[in-house]
């Protein structure tokens, strides 16, 4: 187990006076729930007040953040310019390892003869990989992925069990691939032709950029004539549909439960919060932030946030919802309103007659 | 086959005078499709009048439901405290069994040198039993269901098919997971360092208590720091998101493509209508109920019913809704008292001028 | 390779003046995206720009479309009563095949004793079939795909690696279900006894009729008493949840994301845009379209287009949206209007006084 010296280290930070370097530290947890030999932190005003009875060996505190100097606490106190990635960087030393199938082919796993497999790939049992298909060095596939004919993947990919990437997929370096996912199911194209809904052959194929990490269940289709591509960097929650066609651009962050229709197009460093809906076709400007449960029916503009059900320019939604709030009361002010103009006009009447 | 006799004593009840306690009965059926070999039930005011003319060997009837004394029937009744409850029983004689793998385990299933498997286990072919992992008695892992690394399973669980169970989860006795769902995938967390999404690492667990049972597609995803907590008795359908260290309480009804984010916090007994989405950290106090499609902002309050996006309580959101049925006609009405009120001040201008 | 007089007799149409038959056509592609041997489309008014820079050897134009004819290309033009059906015919001469198991029965694979397969069926590695199920004739069960016991499966089939297909399900001809999807899983029903949720036992099935197409990780959940199900040429999206006793009419578009409550009840070529929700017992009616997120909360009339939270007629939606973008000014005019009535009430005091 590290040393609070050997964090400080690991952070580059100097430790305070009085802290003890050579404390032996076994974990990570919240202000309220440390142990005298574990490392806490302070990232959210929301939990200051617990500052002052938190019982963990050192916490580290957001440079930025207000009001933890004013409140005091008991412990040695490390200031970092941003405490999410001090603890990021800490959880790494005590993370366990993720459990993987040997370096090797489980002799139960299915290769393709003309599959090539790089060095130090894991293959585990049940897994499948297709024809022609290239697993580049350090691939881990755990139990009962599959991995169709024609398809590339890069170095220190990790695809999780019972993940399904069909044929003609290219995927880049460092993906992972939480369990139970499918990537290439053909789009969603019919067209009605008088008597039954005609399939529009989906002949395209599926491009995952390097860094790309996908959750568990989600849906990424392949796209009609040319493909569906996911942007380096771009980091994908758990049962999130991607329509055919769909472009994000790099370092995209996509929420739980987040449905693309096809053919939408999504800048850089886009934020789509949970179960948002975008409707085909629209693009979504580099920066902009889509709230949970947005429904978005246009294009958005680069750094805007839009947000509410048809999606609009945040500060127009909440204008809306507060002129809403008073809508109820409004009528009926409307109203009485109408009988004191009534009133009037008929004074009005009697005066003018 | 029971008798019909056989059946009110199950349900505790006592036959009417006149009814054929020795009729074998060979199912449940609703009042318009029940054969005369079959029982029905109401439970429902919407299907009274399918009373006067079901062909039912016998009907059990809500004794608060109103109504059915009024409306008659041709066919032997049989009124019971509650019908759904009482129809719930009955089914069980006539539920076919589960199709199951036999007791033991499949040559083709992947047992790790130190997993410990319960006394009357039945391990389905290509299952996978994870290192130091423990199964209670009786579990049942069908076709390919994965149970990784230290888990600890109690007695009577069942998993259906491609079931992901990721490493270090607990789960309590009597737990059924349908097929595809995903246990313990990391939790979605990253933090942008300026060039890239950080990931922070996710060590905490799942805990699944006694008696939940968990739909197809679920995801439910491992704690950053602590565990993810599914309380006793909980039921959670299908296609649901359940992230990062949420906590719910014992006894709530979560319907289908429902989303949690990270951190919310269920009381007991609180019921999430299909495809409610709950942001992060919201609390939902006990015995509160979500209305399908709400999107709950805040925390909610004990044994309120809250609906709409944003969600509100429920009233506010129908009074609010009426109110906007109505507002395309007020915008016009305004519109007219303005040109009233203008034409008013004209005369008033001239009257008093 | 065909050449461009084959594509024109495939669609029966005769190719213009001047257009080289005999040349080679190697794909289909965007008119901005098309190479000089590669067929193009005009479909929607938006691209109609790009008609004067194509390249293609040629371009499908739609009869209906405005604008084409006075836009102008350099390249020959093939006027089509429909171009995406005429795209979706010529896509098929170009559509790789699907990469399948051989035909036969893979040695992996799990075929129950009482189980018959029909003739040219292609059984994958460590697929499963039941006991006392029927495959059809030329079958294919991609890897990892499990059909339970007592399931009919009529002919040309074909289920993607990982499906999940429950006991006693009935499947008609060709029906293509993509990876990861569950048929058969118990209905969401319980009923609370005072100390615990009762499970309602789900002894139905599911029956999903011919020419239906299912998308990855959709649920589709065994009927209470009776069945759940599809009608013909249905064609479903990924991540859709349908609920048990749903029946759905035939030649139905059900979008990614929707979300069926239980005993619904879909009419003959209803269309469910992306994410809708559609609560328990709602009848939609023939012909009748859902848009994209909408919340159904009541039956739908025939031929009726709804959209919203709660969802109205479109129209309504859109006018009461128009009056709602105009709320926020509307409250500060009546605000006003009060004022000018109030001062107009204090002058008429002083007149009539």
């Amino acid at each position: 187990m590290p040393t609070l010296a050997e964090i400080a280290g690991l952070l580059n930070v100097s430790l305070p006076d009085g802290a003890d370097g050579g404390r032996e530290i076994v974990g990570v947890s919240t202000l309220d729930e440390a142990r005298p030999n574990e490392l806490s932190f302070l990232s959210n005003e929301h939990y200051v007040r617990e500052l002052a009875t938190t019982r963990a060996a050192a916490v580290l505190l957001h440079r930025r953040l207000k009001g933890w100097a004013a409140a005091g606490t008991p412990v040695p106190t490390i200031v970092v310019d941003d405490a999410e990635l001090a603890v990021a960087k800490v959880l790494g030393l005590f993370a366990p390892d993720v459990p993987r199938p040997p370096v090797g082919i489980d002799p139960t796993a299915r290769i393709a003869p003309g599959a090539a497999i790089g060095d130090g790939a894991a293959i585990g049992p049940n897994a499948y990989v297709g024809e022609r298909t290239v697993l580049g060095r350090r691939a881990v596939l755990h139990a009962g992925a599959y991995v169709g004919d024609d398809v590339t993947v890069g170095d220190d990919c990790e695809f999780f069990p019972n993940v399904v990437i069909r044929e003609r997929i290219t995927i880049g370096h460092r993906v992972t691939i939480h369990a139970n996912s499918v990537l290439g199911t053909d789009g969603f194209g019919y067209r009605w032709d008088g008597t039954r809904h005609v399939k529009i052959p989906q002949i395209g194929a599926v491009v995952i950029e390097d860094d790309v990490e996908i959750g568990s269940c989600v849906c990424i289709d392949r796209g009609r004539l040319s493909s569906t591509r996911i942007g380096r960097g771009t980091k994908i929650d758990n049962l999130v549909q991607i329509g055919h066609n769909v472009q994000t651009g790099p370092h995209c962050i996509v929420c739980g439960q987040v449905g693309l229709a096809g053919s939408v197009t999504v800048g850089t460093g886009v934020v789509l919060g949970g179960q948002a809906g975008i409707r085909d076709h629209a693009r979504l400007g580099d920066g902009s932030i889509l709230a949970a449960c947005s429904a978005v029916m246009d294009d958005v503009e680069p750094k805007s946030v839009v947000s509410g059900v048809p999606a609009l320019p945040h500060r127009q939604t909440l204008r809306e919802q507060a002129a809403i709030r008073r809508l109820p009361d409004l009528v009926v002010l409307v109203r009485k309103l109408e009988e004191r103009l009534a009133a009037l006009e008929g004074k009005d009447d009697k005066v003018t007659r």
